[in-house]
């Protein structure tokens, strides 16, 4: 493995704002990553949850430059540069090496279904090719739920054996600590970087040599997270955990994005932070009032965020 | 409805031919789709069997444009401009209209998965407002088994009551005789364009108001499905389906692309043809050989693309 400082520790997949015709909006996105950066929250842009596979490659490019111009380090970056086209993963990830990023998330080609391992192993590896550059940190990114394509444990171990000082780390948001522990297991003592993908396996993941998390609640509930992040061996780190999990369930009540939203919406008094660009659908008025009213009965206020009102 | 002549018949999801190196072959493309053309079947260019969701914006909007500059009439032309960014749809979609095509076939965003209709009728509106041409015609893609989005009923027909000129009909690929029986019978009657997405269900489509269908096995046997497209009010037109189904049911013992690439190199004598971008995966020796015996054994040859030799 190379001797690199290894990116760890709690990082967000960053929310986009959009203006009211969708475009995205540069300003609260740099605000929000300032923020979280300040929040000891590293930047995961262009997950899931930041409805990056609703943006144009040329629109992920112009924000991630943006953040780059705005002083932001990008070693405290690892934006998901994985897109159905080879050619598009190949682009997203060069200029993420090129800004000096910490890692690329990479998810897998996800439109067609049911492909070998085989031809999973060729798009990651003609992407590395391609790159060809030698400062490139891939972190996998195993969402089934989602993309419908996993990342198995023989291409883990396939792909890391190829490229051991590029295929560097894992993002699992299987939601099943079965293959969540059974990474860790396999890989993380050889240096293998495994981010639960929610903060409700940070805990276990830490005593099974977790590297961390990336969580979409991580947008709203930095803070905390980091704290227990950094406080895991303390002995109030499983009540930690159970407050965390606690706001993390509330809004998974609700469709996540939109609710994520919702709330930046609400706590830093901006309502414009409540678009979602088609073919989500944002929170209506009365979703996002039982919200904030689930969030106020567990005393849970983005209090970071107020503070920057 | 508008007056407008409308595409119908059998057309072509395009297989898209890629160089050793994965770049899109365009001279191998232009020949393919003449050939397609000379046998009376319309180019559905960047459908699922195409890769298209493995090539970037701009590597379809070169490969389109390479057809019409080859003199290949726009008119018989359905290319699939949907993609999971709204910005990248509608680059595709005006783009297509501009080059003078006779449709967009267009797929929902599919990444994030279980989005309500309302996401989807707003993503198909705003392209629509933002190509804001009179001449655009959307023809809906229906493949839940791969896309994982589905375009039910009720968004069909609320598509199609807020834009009736340009929302003019649907493919099928669901592989549900149910369902597209159920469009059919909701939507043709008033005009709507049904194609079923496999010959398997052309004939049953006729009789039900179809207007053809468009199906993968057209890249390897064109000429036999227009014959029945043609005749299928003749005594004979359920012998030409269990015909045509033969050959379907051969290939589709194998992965549909690589099983269609294979047997365009084999029967153009061009191995070159064979290669399919990551993450699908090509024949090998043993699978090329065992699906030419098997369509041999059923004497299917690809006559015409023989003679092309």
């Amino acid at each position: 493995m190379a001797a690199a400082i290894r990116i760890k520790g709690v990082l967000s997949p960053v929310v986009t704002p959009f203006k009211a015709d969708y475009a995205p909006d540069t300003e609260r996105f740099v605000k929000q990553c300032k923020w979280l950066i300040s929040q000891n929250v590293g930047l995961a842009c262009f997950g899931t949850n930041s409805e990056a596979n609703s943006l144009s490659v040329a629109e992920r490019v112009e924000l991630l430059e943006a953040l780059v111009a705005a002083g932001i380090d990008p070693g405290r970056m690892m934006p998901g540069t994985g897109c159905c086209a080879l050619s598009d993963s190949v682009k997203l990830t060069a200029h993420a090496v090129k800004l000096g990023c910490a890692g690329a998330l990479m998810l897998p080609p996800f439109y067609y279904k049911g492909v070998p391992d085989e031809g999973l192993f060729r798009n990651y590896s003609e992407i590395i090719q391609r790159v060809g550059d030698s400062r490139l940190r891939i972190y996998l990114y195993h969402i089934p739920p989602v993309s419908q394509v996993a990342i198995t444990l023989p291409l883990i171990e396939r792909l890391i054996k190829a490229y051991p000082d590029t295929v560097v780390g894992l993002k699992d948001s299987s939601g099943d600590w079965n293959n969540t522990k059974a990474v860790l297991d396999n890989f993380a003592k050889t240096g293998f970087s495994v981010f639960p993908g929610s903060e409700s396996f940070l805990l276990a993941g830490l005593r099974n040599g977790g590297s961390g998390c990336i969580s979409a609640t991580a947008n709203v509930n930095p803070a905390a997270i980091d704290k227990l992040y950094t406080e895991w061996q303390n002995a109030d780190a499983d009540a930690q955990q159970d407050a965390l999990n606690r706001v993390r369930s509330t809004f998974a009540k609700y469709p996540m994005i939109p609710a994520l939203k919702a709330a930046v919406a609400h706590y830093a008094g901006d309502p414009a932070w409540g678009t979602t660009r088609p073919p989500l659908v944002e929170l209506d008025a009365g979703q996002r009032a039982k919200l904030v009213d689930e969030l106020t009965a567990i005393d849970f206020a983005m209090p970071g965020l107020q503070a920057r009102r």
